[in-house]
């Protein structure tokens, strides 16, 4: 029996959970909830508990992380429990951490997949998705900018592949990078090392809001694209590796880039 | 106005669709699906077709590929239809291509995401999902064996990466690859080769029906995943690259790896 299932609830609102993932959490006796590994834009607590017929009880990455035997452990010993997360279970490292844990005490736990925006941006964009390189998230600027994602696009697009870069969030101070924010530390580590991977002239895709009806998909240049109006976040980057006919296709028609860029 | 939408249906029956897609679905005046771009196990369409209300047309590749004027666009162009597919849609080039050529006759497209392999594979394994680079196919033998997906398998482990290999389906003929049919490929290569990347004694992870209640995800040798009894498809393999101390953990309780695989 399963005491702990994790479910995901997709990109944009509550309606984004399955059929399956509502019928578990119906049955369950307690519903955690986590809103601190993504920013899910429409989402409504309250609907949710109507669509559950129960209370969902929010936690925080502390009382996940660090208080979990008060929180979570304690009840899903005895019953059956579930935690709705943004997006797909696991692909963020505290969840893995809570089913460890989980499992070292004797709960047995599972997980109710859903959208998660690691394989939805090929869709978005219309890339495909076998030529995605490593993933890479662009934190915030502290003391130093870290030089680990320019690295990394620039070792997938040597190899011809794309990169998905995730932008830093940090929902207790509700703060979320925007697209024009992290092209910006992009183009100042390439202007400290030179390797002319993401110049101002290079070609880039944004997407604000990915799942959302009101998404916004554009490819340009970085210089267009830090220009752009974007909106409401979560916002994300895909720098391109090299493209196919069909993914040019794609650029021009899905994400309306302008057919002068692929002039040769 | 969005005429035709593609919507996922996730991992492994009808109840993988979320609630928007179902919605969305309801509202058609025309439900297209295909099931040649993966095996969804336990899907039964009449189930599928009472949750909508109405009855689904599915199409083959043929059918999608060359003769999509008569089948989805014809329609598409007059009235609200849906395209529903296994997976996340676009993750496969087909439904790429169909978005494309419903654009171009101006019939504007949409996607509702869903769970997909390709992100559900990092928690299923807790592997880390950043930590995976280029996915890649293991397709059936031909004359001869394409030696890409080693190639690929080479070049992310040389830089500490995760691959997850899809293996190939042939849903007219009901051909599905198993697990050790795409390591006894693997090992073809390895031994003409000789990189030393995938030898008999090299950790890999088999999971087979992914998002099922019955989905199995064993760690172990190459040697030992191919003795192992899989049941029914589908079926995939991850190849791991450097693994963090908690990736290891997540081996050893989620994917039942013997613990004396990681002692030095």
């Amino acid at each position: 029996m399963t005491n702990l299932i994790l479910i995901g609830l997709g990109l944009h609102d509550e309606n984004g959970i399955s059929l399956q993932g509502l019928e578990e959490a119906k049955k369950a006796t307690y519903v955690f909830a986590e809103f601190y590994t993504s920013y899910m834009p429409a989402i409504k607590i309250s609907n949710l508990e109507k669509l559950l017929g129960k209370q969902i009880k929010i936690l925080s990455r502390k009382e996940v992380e660090e208080y979990t035997q008060e929180n979570i452990l304690v009840h899903a010993k005895k019953y059956p429990c579930v935690f709705l997360t943004p997006g797909d279970p696991n692909i963020a490292t505290t969840h893995i951490d809570l089913r460890l844990r989980a499992e070292n005490e004797g709960i047995r736990t599972s997980i109710i997949h859903s959208a998660s925006i690691s394989s939805a941006i090929a869709g978005a964009t219309g890339l495909q998705n076998y030529k995605f390189g490593r993933t890479v998230t662009i934190p915030f600027k502290s003391t130093s900018i870290s030089e680990i994602p320019y690295e990394n696009i620039f070792e997938n697009k040597s190899r011809g592949l794309h990169t998905l870069a995730l932008l830093d969030i940090n929902s207790e101070s509700r703060l979320f990078m925007s697209i024009p924010e992290g092209l910006t530390i992009i183009i100042e580590i390439e202007e400290r090392l030179r390797k002319r991977c993401t110049t101002r002239n290079t070609l880039a895709i944004g997407v604000a809001r990915l799942g959302s009806p009101d998404a916004s998909v554009k490819a340009g240049t970085i210089e267009n694209l830090l220009r752009f109006n974007w909106g409401d976040p979560p916002h994300c980057i895909v720098f391109p590796g090299k493209l196919h006919f069909m993914e040019i296709e794609a650029l021009k028609i899905l994400c309306k880039a302008d057919p002068e860029l692929f002039e040769i």
